[in-house]
């Protein structure tokens, strides 16, 4: 496949399944998003998030339908005004963009008691389980008439696009969309379903603490889709372990990762997302992107660690910080010579487990800054927006790249950073970031808890001889180039293609 | 099995794996444990907990030596003292009782820095992981300077007691004692050693984030075992993964449930513990309980709701407050005529998350009789106190027992409910208790954080007919009688003859 020139790859397997039909792809956040302008007249704005920047891709290589939920009033407006839909997906019919619409407080109970607190939740193993979740009839209500409400909009939408063809080629994504294949499936019983999530998928004795329905509706849910994918083995192998416990009557292969249920078969698959290499290095070779690396660099001493994350809780900020204050104690002579870079990005800021996290990783910079920092050297130098160029800029400047998430469905960062990096920068990187298993040759892992296990790796990483970080580089840079965002979507089309047609 | 008349199997299975050798047994917390006296003479007083219960029945049975840690100044004292040991082992030589003694900081460590925050936090899934733990050096130097250490005396104190004798028959107990096996093999290639679990195995992915050398050591540790042993199929599942996830040269036997490593083979296998169900009656039929029971009776109304655990939050007893909330509000005529008994045990009262959880349902249940209750009724009625007699007799007169744990290795009230149920009382039990596997066909289930289903299940077992309150009592009744702690002893003595001899 690696001598392959990947975008006739990509096309051949698209042509392969779709023929003369179109991709039908289904996201909560889409590649547009409308503001309700002064005028009344909705206003488009490009949607951000890694999702949307994988998909965006899809459109350059096949004609696509892409529905996604009308999240604010903008886009419930703009879902019944054709032309303007027309004009934002770019004007011609290569990308056509429809929305699922549903009333405000219906999504909202969907978004925002359903799909954020608890499904995010429970998939990143983020609770304290003694206080939280608690399942009562407020989530029950959510989940009945807002979370499963939502998913039927989808499946409407969906089934409206593919009026006339009888075996439409539906792609389905993430934990917003786990109920969306099985309406599906019943107006079009031919149709080729896939659904792929994004983030974990945790060990069946994690959904067991939740209520029946819900997590008994999620498995037999994805189980109308032809195939289920995951970011990594383990996550299918929690998937398939998952269904054993939660749908009596269906048998699970686990040689084969297939579920037989109701004389249908689903196939389970691990399909590791990954970046656009060539549209990451433009940014990061951009002109504006390299002036920024240069001023970052005159502002750092000898040795440069940088991190770059979603300032919340999974990523697991404090303790590199903690782990940063434990190799300064152990090394006094890194003091003065290195610099830490965190870039961190504003993310829910509404929700108080993302402020309170907020506040403590602020005091332990604060903290680690004073105890350590003197005229002309701050140890920590934290930058809170959302730049992706300067955060190129800094990955791209980077002796040592730290990723420690507790837990992380695949983790772009990691791979952004090999493929930016102008200093051959050595990855360290958490055990249980899904990007671990396919970086596992080249980075040097961390357990996420241990906070002298990552004071260690990062002082290893220090040390490493130039030869041995620009070999690890390149195994994780060819890597990264050879599994990149087309050889991602390029699998799915092809198991597609294979398993069920 | 079932016909056979247990305690000569019992003595069967320990003839065949004894011969004319003591079995030697080894857990922290040992039968008898010692205060310094006023005098200076330490005093002997006899050990509680479930563990020490069921252990204590083996030496009716078999010449035994106890080996458990020194836990006070007085076990420290006594340690020395052979002939006060001989006195509180009962006189006779038939249990002979010794201590694994090292300095008082190092059990500190091994106890209060390793085994109760650390793993057993761990492996009840109790963490809010963003927050804790941190492995910081602190851990690590408890690790290496207690818990290490302290599983190194308890070898000592083992092969001492072996003494002569070139294979001893051995079994390790509990979360203190994952390195005792290897130090034992080294000095005693031949022994015949087990060691069993009594808490939740969790799945490795909870292993993944704590430091390697504490993960990698306790997992080879325990292959140093013959037979390894847990509660339920699911934790030695959850076993075999974590081996394969932190030991790279075992070749894990998933059909055949065990482990190949370094020449040698540890057989997995689950025992479910149980209660002594003789010993249980005869407490619950006492002339003391039996008017305890009296007096409880007459304080309660038309339906009896009961529970019984050791206040803390693995029990997950706010939660089942709230669902009893629920279904009040939601079953109005029931208001007067439920009683709700709630029989909470003090636990690990110096423990900051102990405390606040404490506060949190004495809280919830004030709030909740305070909206409920009214001139003459109390909705809920809180017993704060170690009464087991007590608890016993609240069991007996029970409509309906609660056991609602968010996870729990097996839990023995649930046991204990029905062999001393007078009431046919019904059980709601949490799926996430390591009991559930063997209640399945007689208990309502639950999961632990979904209130509305607790609720759903309390009204279920409420309204439930006699006929069928009878029929499932006696199932799980049956259930109880037949696997009981003698059969629990019994199977693992006869697995270490036949795969370990």
């Amino acid at each position: 496949m690696a001598s392959t020139e990947p975008d006739s790859a990509l096309g051949a397997a698209a042509a392969a399944l779709l023929g003369d039909r179109r991709l039908i792809i289904a996201t909560n956040r889409g590649p547009v998003t409308f503001t309700a302008g002064s005028s009344g007249v909705p206003r488009p704005r490009r949607g951000s998030g890694g999702l949307v920047t994988a998909l965006g891709q899809v459109g350059r290589h096949v004609p696509l339908t892409w529905v996604a939920a009308a999240m604010s009033e903008g886009d419930r407006r703009a879902a019944e005004d054709p032309k303007l839909l027309r004009e934002a997906a770019g004007g011609d019919d290569r990308v056509r963009l429809r929305f699922a619409s549903v009333e405000r407080s219906v999504y909202e109970q969907a978004y925002n008691v359903i799909a954020n607190p608890l499904l995010w939740f429970l998939q990143h193993q983020m609770w304290n389980l003694p206080e939280r979740p608690n399942i009562d009839l407020g989530v029950m209500r959510a989940w009945e008439r807002g979370y499963v409400r939502l998913n039927e909009a989808f499946a409407r939408a969906v089934v409206a696009q593919s009026r006339g063809n009888r075996e439409p080629r539906i792609m389905l994504h993430d934990y917003h969309l786990y109920l969306a294949a099985e309406p599906i499936r019943r107006a079009r019983p031919n149709a080729i379903l896939s659904h792929f999530t994004h983030i974990p998928w945790p060990p069946s004795s994690i959904w067991q603490t939740i209520a029946p329905p819900i997590r008994e509706g999620i498995a037999r849910g994805l189980l109308a889709n032809d195939v289920v994918g995951f970011q990594t083995e383990r996550y299918a192998h929690n998937f398939l372990r998952t269904v054993e416990s939660f749908v009596p009557k269906a048998e699970v292969d686990y040689e084969g990762l297939a579920v037989h249920w109701k004389r249908r078969t689903t196939h389970v698959r691990s399909y590791p997302i990954s970046i656009d290499v060539e549209a990451t290095r433009r940014v990061a070779t951009s002109r504006a992107a390299r002036r920024r690396a240069d001023q970052l660099l005159g502002g750092t001493r000898e040795h440069v660690l940088v991190r770059v994350d979603r300032l919340e809780p999974s990523k697991n900020i404090l303790r590199g910080f903690l782990a940063y204050e434990a190799l300064l104690l152990r090394q006094p002579r890194l003091r003065g010579r290195i610099s830490f870079l965190a870039f961190l990005v504003p993310s829910r800021t509404g929700l108080k487990e993302y402020g309170d996290y907020g506040r403590s990783v602020q005091n332990a910079v604060d903290r680690i800054n004073a105890r350590f920092g003197r005229a002309g050297w701050r140890p920590i130098q934290l930058f809170y927006e959302n730049d992706y160029a300067q955060a190129l800029a800094g990955l791209s400047i980077a002796d040592v790249v730290l990723v420690n998430p507790l837990v992380d469905g695949m983790n772009l960062v990691a791979k952004e950073a090999v493929v930016v990096s102008q200093r051959d920068a050595v990855l360290v990187l958490s055990e249980t970031a899904g990007a671990y298993d396919q970086m596992a040759d080249g980075a040097i892992p961390v357990a996420p808890a241990d906070v002298v296990g990552t004071a260690d790796a990062l002082a290893l990483a220090l040390a490493m001889d130039p030869e041995e970080r620009r070999k690890r580089l390149g195994r994780l840079r060819r890597g990264v180039e050879r599994e990149d965002i087309t050889w991602w979507l390029q699998r799915q089309l092809e198991d597609l293609v294979s398993l069920a047609t």
